[in-house]
């Protein structure tokens, strides 16, 4: 950005709208950072304020009208053929989990931008307007509590929320306030179904099955359902030289039984689990834990699975509790459906991608979970999986390949322009 | 303190040096603390110089010349009948693990304060004069390296000490500064053992033998070896969706499959060992871990034991680490030998403890570590152990009752004057 090009031993500036800008720019907002091991960069904090403003300005530089909307996710419209048009959702998220790489979410909300930004340079209207979304908060690092930006553009925030509370305590009423937002207007951030005709959204994989069968892209067919809890075992903390094993309850050992046997447990039913945080309290070399707090992500291509094998788990962890005269603690933070893409976005996804030369798109499941999850109550939706490597994701080493991204952009926008030849077909639901 | 006893309402001030006098200030102390939920006071904290200025004025009401130490320990010195008397050290330590009760420690340094108190109120003078100490840091909660200020009065410190850092990365050198301590002077804190007539220390049992044999009070034969490690399992983060079972490299269940073969290992061998604190990094829900870092206290009656166990333990790990492709990280933060008690002063305890009327005194193996540990570096020790409700310590339930108090101090008073009698016999090693 801003660098002179009269000196010839400058790299050219990447081309507008081209994959090397596009991951140009996963680079410089890999600098809007909390910390400097990966990066981190949670909802209403100031990383997501100067990421909005960057991602604005590119906005604009592309040739779409920024905006931040009422729940602090950053927008850009691109107007329509005509002013009563109806609009078509492209995007993406711009948060990160603690630790993270820099494509999860930011490569697909950047190639949103340059896909518009290719229609607006070649001064190409469609019978839709476009409005590019780059969501504050899917990962729920900050408030445990996911797609919190998605929701609000679905309209299915929820008031209940407005009480949940960070690791130092402050509420998210209090950081709305705090980031400039008013918790009175959320609502105006949420479209009418009426108006969308739809949402896609290309997202790298974060696993390994396109690296495997040697594809740079492939069309999701639906999102795994999940649900999220925080696990606690109570026991009693104690002397660790002076209270012999027959009187102690060890609360730490009771969940460390329980992480081991989500794994054994999960992956025999053919689902995922993991849990992802584990803390010992009070926490001394020299103390028995009397309290040991845990966190359980589970994810299964129906919900009913995913449901059975959490009867498993819960009933593994309340033996283990007996066994150690322990009290086991639920608290479900989050679930989510499973969701299936809208066929006919879907089928433009996958002809977007044919225009890239593949012939035989791979259709995906999603384990992850996306934004597309909490747009899917307002619209239907559709997703185009990029290949990263070694299907690494939600960590530093997080890594795409310019090439792939290159085809990803042409298959992107050709999905666009594919939908706008099925608009009428793929109205809301 | 300071009340009225014009009012007749008002409860009497407990006599001076009593059990109820020790207990009431064991609540005083318990108000100087860092936490609400229990007890937190480690080393050179505003808490640990609030604590020394409270304790010094009792020392100087009960007779005692109050002054703290190079290291930060709280001292008292009672004169002997001699200008050049070798001195008899009695004590235990006023720092706490967080989350802790108000007895551990602190109720031995209370009753050597009172006992000391009992003498100068008869104007009684002894062949040595007496130290009471209030050791600083014997749990090691700030810099995970335990007994420092008993380390600092038997000329043991090390050099090497100066760089551990807490968990906000202060260095030990700069919490010295802070709390007005020169580092280049923690020679002065320690004695010469050609001047130390042995050391006495009472403690609450931390554990439920006594309570299991009706006991008040039993007489320690030594004090277990100890060895405390800080581990780590490095793995790689990865989505916690996306990465499937078989190309995860999951640090937190290697580190939950270690803490559960601890207990395991550790109790068929007669030994005990202990996971007090674990953390998942980065640590979101939805983050297959990356790193865990766990602790690990393990303790038995010989070191030899202690050793065999800990190889059993590495062996497993390294076994779970190669499962699961992980790296096992050894950092061993402390080693302590096992102790024995000197024979001539145990001798002393028991027959202070036959003057409170049980004519056949329990004698106890200590699993906890304690500042006699340290002290034995410099002359021999014995312990009193006073009975604890259920076995309960570092907790804030754990409790003594009055009466045993008040047998602890009979006894503990009648040992020193025993250790008169048997001085010459008893001198430094």
């Amino acid at each position: 950005m801003g660098r002179s090009s009269a000196t010839p031993t400058e790299p050219a500036e990447p081309a507008a709208n081209s994959a090397a800008q596009v991951l140009e720019r996963c680079d410089v907002l890999a600098t809007h950072t909390a910390a400097n091991d990966g990066i981190e960069r949670s909802y209403l904090t100031p990383e997501h304020a100067r990421t909005n403003w960057t991602v604005g300005e590119w906005m604009a530089e592309a040739g779409l009208i920024p905006w931040q909307d009422a729940a602090g996710n950053q927008r850009g419209t691109y107007a329509g053929q005509t002013a009563d048009a109806p609009v078509l959702l492209l995007g993406s998220h711009l948060d990160t989990v603690p630790g993270a790489g820099r494509y999860d979410g930011i490569l697909g909300t950047l190639m949103a931008i340059a896909v518009v930004g290719r229609l607006a340079a070649r001064g190409e209207r469609l019978p839709f307007a476009i409005d590019v979304l780059g969501f504050a908060d899917e990962e729920g690092t900050r408030f445990g509590r996911t797609l919190l930006g998605s929701c609000a553009v679905a309209g299915t925030w929820d008031e209940s929320w407005w009480g949940l509370r960070d690791v130092q305590g402050v509420t998210l009423r209090d950081a709305f306030v705090a980031f400039g937002l008013d918790p009175a207007r959320v609502g105006e951030a949420a479209l009418d179904p009426r108006d969308v005709v739809g949402y896609l959204e290309a997202h790298i994989e974060q696993g390994p099955l396109l690296q495997d069968a040697d594809k740079a892209l492939g069309v999701v067919s639906g999102i795994m359902g999940a649900r999220r809890f925080e696990l606690t075992m109570v026991g009693e903390a104690g002397h660790a030289g002076g209270v012999p094993y027959g009187r102690r309850r060890d609360a730490l050992l009771g969940a460390a039984e329980v992480a081991v046997a989500v794994e054994a447990l999960a992956r025999d039913a053919g689902a995922v689990g993991t849990v992802g945080r584990m803390q010992a309290y009070p926490g001394a070399q020299n103390v028995i834990p009397g309290r040991a707090e845990f966190s359980l992500d589970l994810r299964a291509e129906t919900d009913a699975l995913r449901d059975r094998v959490w009867l498993d788990i819960e009933e593994k962890a309340l033996k283990s509790a007996a066994e150690r005269r322990l009290d086991f603690l639920v608290d479900e933070k989050h679930q989510a459906k499973a969701t299936v893409v809208g066929a006919r976005l879907a089928a433009a996804v996958e002809a977007g991608i044919r225009t890239t030369g593949d012939d035989a798109p791979l259709t995906l499941l999603s384990k992850a979970g996306h934004d597309a999850m909490a747009i899917a109550d307002l619209c239907d939706y559709a997703m185009l999986f990029i290949r990263c490597k070694d299907g690494i994701s939600h960590h530093k080493d997080e890594d795409v390949r310019a090439d792939d991204v290159a085809l990803a952009l042409d298959a992107f926008e050709a999905a666009v322009l594919e939908a706008r030849k099925r608009h009428g077909l793929t109205g809301a639901h």
